[in-house]
């Protein structure tokens, strides 16, 4: 299968690589082109250009928002353009779920296919090939996809036909993750101002109760005030939980804890936490109860 | 070791059965004395008066709230007055900080030991000897108790010499888990309105970013809507994240996710959910979003 | 001066009659030309275009939200197309910040002056002269249009060169004006479920510490869960906060009370609010508080 | 009619001095016994004990807090034990709901009248005269001390039998308070940021929708960050806004707005806020926005 790879920051590349270990014949473009060098070295193709990289069976996105996915794919020389009749486009990148059915259409109206398949899992796990895929669109489609699945995630949770739905689906998962990292912030806040070592107590809860990943690497990131470098900047999760308030708006479902999570985000970034973790929100809870400055 | 047990609802009673079939010498009160006798077809002799329980080695408290054990401990014929010099109280009940170390200092006035050691884990858990338990007070007295711990749980935490510690994490640790029923209860609502299956979506959930069981057992219970019968009822999770805010009050720090629990709560009650399981917080997202009703 | 105005809903027809009644010439166009015929009968000339009213001295708009005056403005056969060089558009919709400067652009580019001038009170402060004019602009400009602003309003306030800030003032005083409904919400679910009377309370609170117009136009229909027929509509008043919290999205502001009301208000249109007044969202404390239905 | 006065702070100074102005017979005590002598200047007759004040027909307490009123009225030597049988004492304190059935309870047992009557108005309106008292009791007690009420306010609200429900309107008045705080703190903050002069939008707001004098006072003083002098410490504002909560949790109401009120004071002191005025909480939403301290 000849596949075309669009986007490669550090999950991109990330899964590009693990389909060229899997066989797969891949062509990569990038908008700063010196990205492509290091999967060029390891087999694929460069493009120049969005149209080269578009030539095959499958066109995969893996992008940072909504404007970079929406130019790529509906701008002057996109997708929409220059992919053949019948051939797939499977859009990675945690996008709005507007944006989610207007690329539905958009192909459906050229006679291309859509797969949304948003992806769970940090760098570290796209490059393990151990990402969770959650795939949306119509069923022939998605079982054509699969060996591209299983050669960069662990599992794939298909979720029936409505691209958009698994874009809604990834952006819930990303407010349950900030919403950890809000929980987390204000249990270690309590603890840690009555005199409780933070990394202690983080071992503690992820020993007994809460024996999930999350809860260990935002804990211990939160105990720590380790919030640069960083793995996944605040304003990527300011943007998705924007998302998610969006979504939560048009749908009408009001969401408290979602509306808490963008007040933390804006005052991280407001005291210039724009180059942080999105896990700084979770010190934010110390920054209210003691007079030291964690973020700033 | 003679053991001295007082208080036999579903966890106390799952609690002294392992002791028993640990091979401990254990008399065992409770307030109503129908919960003696199954205890004493195990083996267990039958106290009628506190004072009765009181003449062993060490006497073990598993009682509903601080006005139960501040009575048991504190009242007419309570420990204070009846437990031997040098023997120990370990109370295992979810109380406050503040009757924590009211505790400590009565005990310590009467010559007599004190540990807090509350316990994460639902009766299941109780009765499969799995409880974590976290364990604060002077260091030899801990282990002297290690026996009785090991007997009733698969690991202790010991977190250093104030008992009121303990009982500050314990309580952190049940607003953490009423955080994940929030955090699912709002997810739940989201994709739930969107037309997914509510739960299939805590099955990918809990199979990819959250394989934990709070997650698993409390989104299955909000998704289906299925808050009877209560395996810990909504009145106890709202006393407990009361006594999380009264904790964090008297410590400065400030708490928003845990105000919007506390609401959360007092919503439920006012409404008949006085004998619901406390996950039913989890449906009041879904009723704001959608005109049915969930708890009422 | 010869002005056209644009826009013929409870509060531009009570407007364009005070601009009749103070002699201006005035021609007047409503996108359902019913609307037109009342104020023909006072003396204005009808339009059936745009340009058919844009082509005196001044042109003022009072429409429904961003979506209606983009329109008028930026569409087909609007305004910047319409309005002859030199001339001045005051726009006294709700409109957000963005749209703002957007049509200050576009008027600049086509050598046209641009006023934004929202206005508070509620329809009978319209219909008796007594709104309250927040003017941003050109000062020179500012100065011609004071007659107009004279003969609608009890005082203006020019706040500056920058017609955008006064967009952003008149949002803030939409979210202060709800704030009133949810504070005073939540006072009579209190003294209410404690058996106080409510229209006494509100009385009482009225005639001592809080002697504003707002505080007992507001409190009294929520003490009555009268919130029909609406004066203002909860869509608009739900439109007003989303524009209030994408103004504070991107200043970087967070604003907790802010996104409160937004789940107000949509929890309110969720269960079938959206002929109500925006004052519905006062009755949802009471919602939570006893099981009676206020809204629904 | 002879008047026993307790407790002279600047509302108890202020009151006691215009009822030596209106004519009465005053016997005035305070703990700390220096503040008596001013008084003593005015004509009042000087007390070193509770029960040399409590000899006449009515006696006053204005204390700062349940604790201080508890121990006069119900500790070793205080009113239930020294209050003539028939004698009236009314309490003008903000106390705690419970508290005021306590008291009502004890003095109904010692043969005693009782009257709760908080009052609204700071230090300054308590000079001039012009409290508003919120009066609950006996409907004869009440036209007893109308004569009082007269010579210290300028309008009393009789709002029934039960004292308590006195406590609950003014406890209810003064979250009504600090929410406008919260609300022209968010404000101010949002405009502030977008470049407005904060005073000149405190004198636009305040000239046009609010003209409340809470929404000027408090306005202002956000708009300055000018919290000290104090004027109403934090603390009690704090302490008010926990027994509104306090009043919400036994009645089951939730107040959201209440939960977000007692963060901000939590957080105002945990950063060092004590000795500032309770509207320095109106200055957080400014420090969440921008990186400059307001209140450290």
């Amino acid at each position: 299968m000849k596949i075309g790879f669009i986007g490669l920051g550090r999950m991109g590349t990330a899964i590009a690589t693990n389909l060229l270990k899997a066989g797969f014949d891949v062509t990569v473009y990038n908008r700063s082109a010196e990205k492509i060098q290091p999967l060029v070295q390891l087999g694929a193709r460069p493009a120049t250009r969005i149209a080269d990289a578009a030539g095959g069976d499958v066109v995969i996105t893996m992008l940072a928002n909504d404007s970079a996915v929406s130019s790529v794919v509906l701008g002057e020389g996109g997708l929409i353009k220059s992919l053949p009749t019948g051939a797939i486009h499977i859009s990675m990148s945690t996008i709005s779920v507007v944006l989610a059915d207007e690329l539905a259409r958009a192909h459906a109206g050229a006679g291309q296919l859509f797969i949304s398949a948003p992806v769970f899992g940090r760098p570290e796990a796209a490059a393990a090939a151990k990402l969770f895929i959650v795939a949306g669109g119509n069923a022939e489609t998605l079982r054509v996809c699969q060996p591209i699945f299983d050669a960069i995630g662990q599992k794939t949770f298909p979720i029936g036909a409505e691209p958009r739905i698994a874009n809604l689906i990834k952006l819930s998962g990303n407010f349950l993750t900030a919403s950890v990292m809000e929980a987390m912030g204000e249990a270690i806040a309590l603890v840690g101002k009555a005199g409780v070592d933070r990394n202690a107590y983080v071992e503690l809860i992820t020993s007994s109760i809460f024996p999930a990943p999350s809860y260990r690497t935002y804990g211990n990131l939160i105990a720590s005030s380790r919030f640069q470098p960083a793995a996944f900047l605040a304003p990527l999760g300011y943007k998705d939980i924007g998302l998610t308030l969006a979504a939560a708006d048009s749908l009408q479902v009001p969401m408290p804890l979602a509306g808490l999570l963008r007040d933390r985000f804006l005052r991280l970034l407001a005291h210039g936490g724009e180059n942080m973790d999105w896990s700084a929100i979770g010190g934010l809870a110390t920054e209210d109860a003691e007079s030291r400055t964690i973020v700033q």
